[in-house]
């Protein structure tokens, strides 16, 4: 079989278990078939797996899981490859364990407002599914029509109305787990507080470094009475970045409030004609939903209060084609960005929403000492930055450059007080910023919990953490000794 | 010294340790000073621990742990002592770590609606020092004008708004926490969204078994515009219960919708003349809060739903005075049993809000059955019971059929879809129920993480789980063998 000839010969033996448990037809080992998989929605990391497994069902996954536990090879899940930190970034030799198939869903439950799925399940197709008993299921990251709801959990997946309503880790109710040995086990349920330890709450957003989920039962919400959307233009960042702290000073909480700069509106409006105000250096895309009668007395404080920041133009959707206008400006602001760059990264940090308009500043300054321009485009309400920054790959070191300033703008939020990632994860690309961000105590106390899951490190390594630890003996009492930095450990790559 | 030699023999070492360490005046290890420490809010379980230690630094915490890790003795956290599952029940021959003399406090970040308290401040002090910034601490045991915040995140405290604002768990940001080894980590932190694990959730709620906190960050709510009451009337449970499912399914989420049954009317009434409906089965106790236009028209909706299901009163609090003479009868239910029983039970279980008329009426039956009353308060809203099983300890039998008929409950609450705890922890009365409900994959899971931080087992050891594992050796796939139940390992105590 020349697909076996391809593999790696280190995975042959564990191929041919692989198939006599989940059938020939559901693994692949051509290397042409196996490249369709070298990276994810991070295109700039790549590593060709030596085995992807298409699974069908829990069974195969426990089977696939077990296998690779025996044999002492790594695995990686992955949902539908839209993640932007490299959490399904394959290992070389390792087993790339695909969940795109495993799509049951429900039947919606409306008394209680819960729908059980399985991992391979598209984000949006929830609430597709959702709408004739008004409920919805509210984290709608960008992807969200191609996004699945694993991968949501695994990076804890956001999106623009996370402001309101939360990240997945709110919206997840139970999950059925495969362990890294095999087993399976089931975190959290349907009841709203459960006893003993929540695992639940560590295993979302764990990236793929616990266990692999085959059945999450997710939280519905109720679709409010009524959505109103607002943009609003500014002048300057400052009075926009104001605005949105003044908005929830007065006790106002809006469904969301999305900012842009001048650099991305410049983009959306080339791209979609978004009809932006024109001239406005920054706006406020604001929504609020709720009874009717509240939204209505909201929004006449929301506009107060931006006037008083020197707001030039309030706009509210008169009908619903005006409001898809408005996301669609900020929800294609990415893709945009391709037109007035040949390349770009986007970065995903956080800072307090009071620091906005000292970190845009800074942001500012630091793209000019460098030579390259800076798009914002972010979720102001709950200070989640989405800078892209771009470059022309066409010349030479550029790209490095570009990845630099990325990797400052992080250390920036970081020393902000904010965080290296709102949304998109750890992942491969921003490991080794967790040392920046967390102390070595404060690492090695996950570390331990990542042991007890897996002790043989064969979980997505490589990942989240940025030096592998052995999982034998504990560590003494941790003051200022690190075995675990002692060890200087190299990359598993 | 007749203090130390007062002390068991097992412990006189580590008292000296102690001593010199602390500070000698901080160290109790006289017998009947020991007494005062030998239960909590369950007294029907007590223990005299070995050793007290009152804590007044977080170095006091970290010497303390760190002396018991090097001699292997065990230690228990203890805030206010509060709790009613007995989760800070001393261990014989070890030390009771009292938290309760650590009380800094603030100041309150308005900007960014946040606090830094020590462990042993006082639920109600926190919310008493946001007052002035129009802010709030959520989370409002009953016991909120004693319980310690400490206790609180060791068992995710709720309380009667958590139906809309949750549990403490979504109310604490970050915490700094003692390991059982005696090292200093820092779990969560201000940030919206960490990367990493979410070992915050896991430490709130683990019942002192991971550690114990020495600082924490809390998330202050805003006070709403307008808080308004309504009580409700009702000539039968089911009635009452279809309004609570009526309600919610409305997509009105009231701040708390608590129940009564004519039981517990009947006592509330004795105690506090709380002038509830004459001749009321059932009474709810409806509270809305929000801006104001809302929360008027919120409150018409819910009259009309009420009136559709029977209720033969409806009344809105017209003052501050009526509003709390309304929540005097529902919060003093507990105590006014006192008044009409000579010993009760209070259980602590949840079932899905769909199901509270067969479980009510269940209870009845099983309560009939043994010839023993059963009075019902409970947080309606989201399911979570709290049956008062009344009992005469002076009839010989009736305490051993009382807590019998309180664990059927339980089990009938598992049965039911629910939990056996909604707010009141496992602790040390619950640990056997904990098999019932969880599988022992399940539980195996949670030993993990308890022996990833506690390999020694000495923090709190005896409480949560059914059976103390041996953290050695982990077990292989576990698929029908349990090696932790294999061992047939007896009680700690």
């Amino acid at each position: 079989m020349t697909a076996v000839a391809s593999a790696p010969a280190g995975t042959a033996v564990l191929a041919a278990r692989l198939r006599q448990a989940v059938g020939a037809e559901r693994v692949l080992t051509d290397h042409a078939q196996l490249r369709t998989y070298e990276c994810d929605g991070l295109a700039n990391f790549r590593v060709t797996p030596g085995v992807v497994v298409l699974a069908e069902s829990r069974q195969h996954v426990v089977d696939t899981v077990r296998l690779c536990a025996e044999a002492g090879v790594p695995f990686v899940a992955r949902g539908s490859g839209t993640g932007l930190s490299g959490g399904a970034l394959p290992v070389a030799e390792g087993v790339l364990l695909v969940l795109s198939r495993l799509r049951a869903l429900g039947p919606v439950d409306p008394d209680n407002a819960r729908v059980v799925v399985e991992p391979g399940v598209i984000n949006l197709w929830v609430t597709r599914d959702a709408t004739p008993y008004d409920l919805a299921y509210a984290p709608d990251p960008s992807s969200q029509q191609v996004c699945s709801i694993g991968g949501n959990v695994a990076e804890n997946a956001g999106g623009a109305h996370c402001l309101k309503y939360g990240f997945t880790v709110n919206h997840v109710l139970g999950a059925e787990v495969v362990l890294p040995d095999g087993s399976v086990v089931h975190l959290g349920g349907t009841a709203p507080e459960h006893p003993g330890y929540d695992l639940l709450g560590a295993f979302i957003g764990s990236e793929g470094t616990l266990g692999v989920a085959t059945s999450l039962t997710l939280r519905l919400v109720r679709v409010p009475e009524a959505v109103q959307t607002m943009l609003v233009g500014f002048s300057s960042v400052e009075d926009a970045a104001g605005t949105v702290s003044d908005i929830i000073a007065a006790g106002i909480l809006p469904a969301a409030i999305e900012m842009m700069d001048a650099l991305a509106i410049e983009a959306a409006e080339a791209a979609v004609h978004c009809g932006y105000p024109a001239g406005a250096v920054a706006v406020l895309v604001i929504e609020l939903d709720g009874p009717q009668v509240e939204v209505e007395a909201q929004f006449a404080q929301v506009e107060q209060i931006a006037l008083a920041r020197a707001a030039f133009e309030t706009r509210i959707a008169q009908d619903a084609a005006e409001r898809a206008l408005m996301w669609k400006g900020r929800k294609s602001a990415f893709a945009a960005v391709g037109r007035i760059s040949p390349a770009y990264f986007v970065q995903d940090g956080v800072i307090p929403r009071t620091k906005l308009p000292q970190v845009l500043a800074e942001i500012d300054r630091m793209a000019a000492e460098v030579g390259l321009r800076v798009a914002n485009v972010f979720h102001a309400g709950d200070g989640n930055l989405h800078p892209l920054v771009l470059f022309d790959d066409a010349v030479e070191g550029q790209a490095a450059d570009a990845e630099e300033l990325a990797g400052a703008i992080l250390e920036l939020c970081i020393s902000s007080g904010g965080s290296i990632t709102g949304e998109h994860g750890v992942g491969f690309e921003k490991r080794h910023k967790m040392a920046v961000q967390f102390t070595p105590e404060d690492l090695d106390t996950m570390q331990l919990v990542r042991c007890a899951f897996d002790p043989e490190g064969i979980a997505n390594p490589g990942k989240v953490f940025p030096t592998p630890r052995l999982c034998g003996e504990r560590p003494g009492p941790r003051t200022g000794e690190h075995p675990v930095q002692a060890a200087g450990l190299g990359e598993v790559f």
